[in-house]
């Protein structure tokens, strides 16, 4: 049995066990150590998950899609908090992060392929989300090296991008200096943790730990380099629609691009040609200069998918002490500021030993995201699976029956009401420029 | 400096060193061995060049292209030398080197591609090398899992191959046994060894050594895997055209699907994007399942160019005791066996110091292969280098001109002459089945 905490001094604090050390979990180690816990986060190799292959796309805007409000919602919170978080994290972790605010092109190649990503122009411009089409001659001027054969685009400067390979480092600095204690150590059973509270971050590595309908979503991902070592030929995160096929372009400054992603129902981590093939080919159409980039990396990992897409956030039913934060999906970069300020919120707002955790108190704003919602959710999963890249990254939540979603999940702004922040458009309209 | 061979018994014996511990320095190395000489190599990793990173196709016919027919009949004699190579060098080796004999398939996806093939195979069979064209049914009879789409096809059947990362350790072991030294040092400079006899064999490290028109040609090389573990769904090593772009699948029987090769004229071992997606591209056109595969590597490696894409094979002028053994290009597996006997041949056949060693007494029908031809020889190079993978493997020396060959070189049968055996179709005709 692990212990978490210290001995010494600060015994009588509130002792947390943070089981998964990638972003999220990380997060809310720090968060929690901010508010005086004593905290020890378990993982035998902190982001070696799915962050270490994310591109860090901060996404709330091109990703929101069809039957997702209540997601949508919860990233555009999250996407509100970013630029503080990302301040704070490189002052407390004494490091770089790589978060860059160029904003995001979405561009699209054949008539076709613009009319599927008007569809969703329109939608995101319903939601009052600040979204800008662009003529193909603006979208050159943005960006000189976009092929010619783009016919539309649109611009959405709020999506912005953070690099989770720099990200990770200094969260497990800032959460180091913070008092918390990175323990590298699997946990396989919660029985084996001896703390008062125990937060499951585990990614797909939740669904046993949890006993949650989490699903691995396998997600492959290139890693190009610019020669001679200069900056990419593109200063924005290009989100592109190439003959059917989706393909996104995140650009670092020291000269890595990366290019993502399948979405493929499955678990294991090959790369296969096919993927690379199809991810290679839709970022040369869209940027023909990067055919000449050095292929750097291809890995793939797998993303924590629940059946609705929303995150398990809240008490684990029937394990009184056990809060779960997990399936985070796509989103897991974007989504770890806020969770981690929900989890303290929820574990510190009230009584400090953590009222909350017995299920009664969990905030009735986060209802729709409590995990208990498992119990009436039939695992869902899609029939295309195996056919890798072959659906769009940014609508790839969209082929789930979202019809099938619980009766007592809203379809409106349930968590908006309590999530809603200082940049919250569905609330306020426009304000993210 | 450095001493080759051993003190102590034998030290009567000539003592060879050879540079370069690739295959073609190893077999030298061990067929002198065999013939009594007392030899150390000399290579800081032997195998670790081009080696490393060719398929391993041994192709005389396939091969075959306008302008280089001395290059052909040494590639035709040194193709019937190789299935007894293959074997004594398994049992002095004591281990499997993959070879194949399952034969190779040209295949072509459109009539442009049927057109340009069949260009080539008119001319091959015009030497008599053995090529039987095949309907579009009869090619997916050999291969079932062949596109659709595929065309045209021929059948080379004595076209063969075998595994160079298997061939290595193997020559290494045989050489080994016959008493060779492997020494694992970099020479820099030929006045470092002290030997009777140097035999230069450092592949593109040969230029700086030895001051030859030796160049580097970067060929980009993947290798897949099948899914499962079994062996790959095609049988035969596949040749094809594919849209006007060459590829080329060699099958092992351990699931591995070697795809090759970019022709590029440059000297780093980057890998880029551009040259994996035509690769892959080609290589799902033409063999659809191989999109499911594994892509398990992705590496490059520099062959031994030279301005006639002959190698050099004789005595370096004005270094009395130097023998050249080297630029094989992109054919060094296939011609590894003939080189290392033509080179014993000259190092024993006559005085056992070595009396082909003066220059003078070098057998007359090598003559085309002398290295003293490089001060007639202005380095040629393609201007279409840049562009990776654009030029069917086949036929890239064929995009050389080969009118400004020296006017010495023999445009005939003059290798042919020394070179002919049992199985040379040049003279004896098609004795190839």
């Amino acid at each position: 049995m692990l212990t978490a905490g210290r001995s010494g001094s600060g015994e009588g604090k509130p002792v947390l066990a943070v089981v998964g050390g990638g972003p999220v979990g990380l997060a809310i180690a720090w968060r929690c150590a901010q508010r005086g816990m004593r905290v020890t986060v378990y993982d035998p190799a902190p982001g070696s998950g799915a962050s270490a292959v994310a591109a860090g796309m901060l996404s709330p805007v091109a990703e929101a899609t069809f039957g997702e409000r209540d997601l949508t919602a919860l990233m555009v919170n999250a996407a509100a908090r970013w630029p503080a978080f990302a301040a704070e994290v490189e002052v407390a972790g004494g490091r770089d992060v790589g978060y860059r605010t160029d904003g995001t092109l979405i561009v699209a190649l054949t008539a076709d392929d613009v009319a599927e990503a008007r569809r969703l122009w329109t939608y995101q411009q319903s939601l009052d989300l600040p979204l800008t089409p662009l003529l193909p001659t603006e979208l050159r001027v943005r960006e000189p090296q976009l092929s010619t054969r783009v016919r539309g685009g649109a611009y959405a400067p709020a999506d912005h991008q953070v690099d989770p390979r720099r990200l990770v480092p200094a969260l497990v600095a800032a959460a180091r200096a913070a008092g918390v204690r990175v323990e590298r150590r699997q946990v396989d059973r919660l029985s084996d943790v001896d703390a008062d509270v125990v937060v499951v971050a585990a990614g797909t590595g939740s669904a046993t730990l949890a006993g949650l309908p989490v699903r691995p979503v396998k997600g492959q991902v290139l890693r190009l380099r610019a020669p001679g070592g200069g900056p990419p030929v593109v200063r924005h995160v290009i989100r592109g629609y190439a003959d059917g096929r989706s393909v996104y372009l995140v650009p670092r400054v020291d000269g890595e691009v990366v290019v993502g992603a399948t979405v493929e129902e499955r678990g294991d981590l090959t790369v296969t040609a096919g993927a690379v093939l199809d991810l290679l080919r839709a970022a040369a159409e869209l940027v023909p200069e990067l055919a000449e980039y050095e292929l750097a990396e291809a890995r793939a990992a797998t993303r924590p998918g629940t059946p609705d897409n929303l995150p398990y956030l809240g008490p684990l039913p029937g394990r009184p002490g056990v809060l779960v934060a997990t399936g985070h999906y796509r989103h897991g970069i974007l989504l770890a500021p806020i969770t981690a300020d929900l989890v303290a919120d929820a574990l510190t707002g009230g009584e400090p030993t953590g009222g909350a955790l017995a299920g009664d108190d969990w905030p009735a704003e986060l209802a729709p995201l409590r995990p208990d919602r498992a119990a009436r959710q039939a695992p869902v999963r899609r029939t295309t699976g195996q056919a890798p890249a072959d659906l769009p990254t940014g609508q790839a939540p969209a082929d789930l029956p979202t019809g099938q979603a619980p009766a007592d999940l809203p379809t409106g702004q349930a968590p908006a009401d309590r999530l809603s922040g200082p940049g919250d458009p569905v609330e306020e309209g426009n304000r993210w420029n």
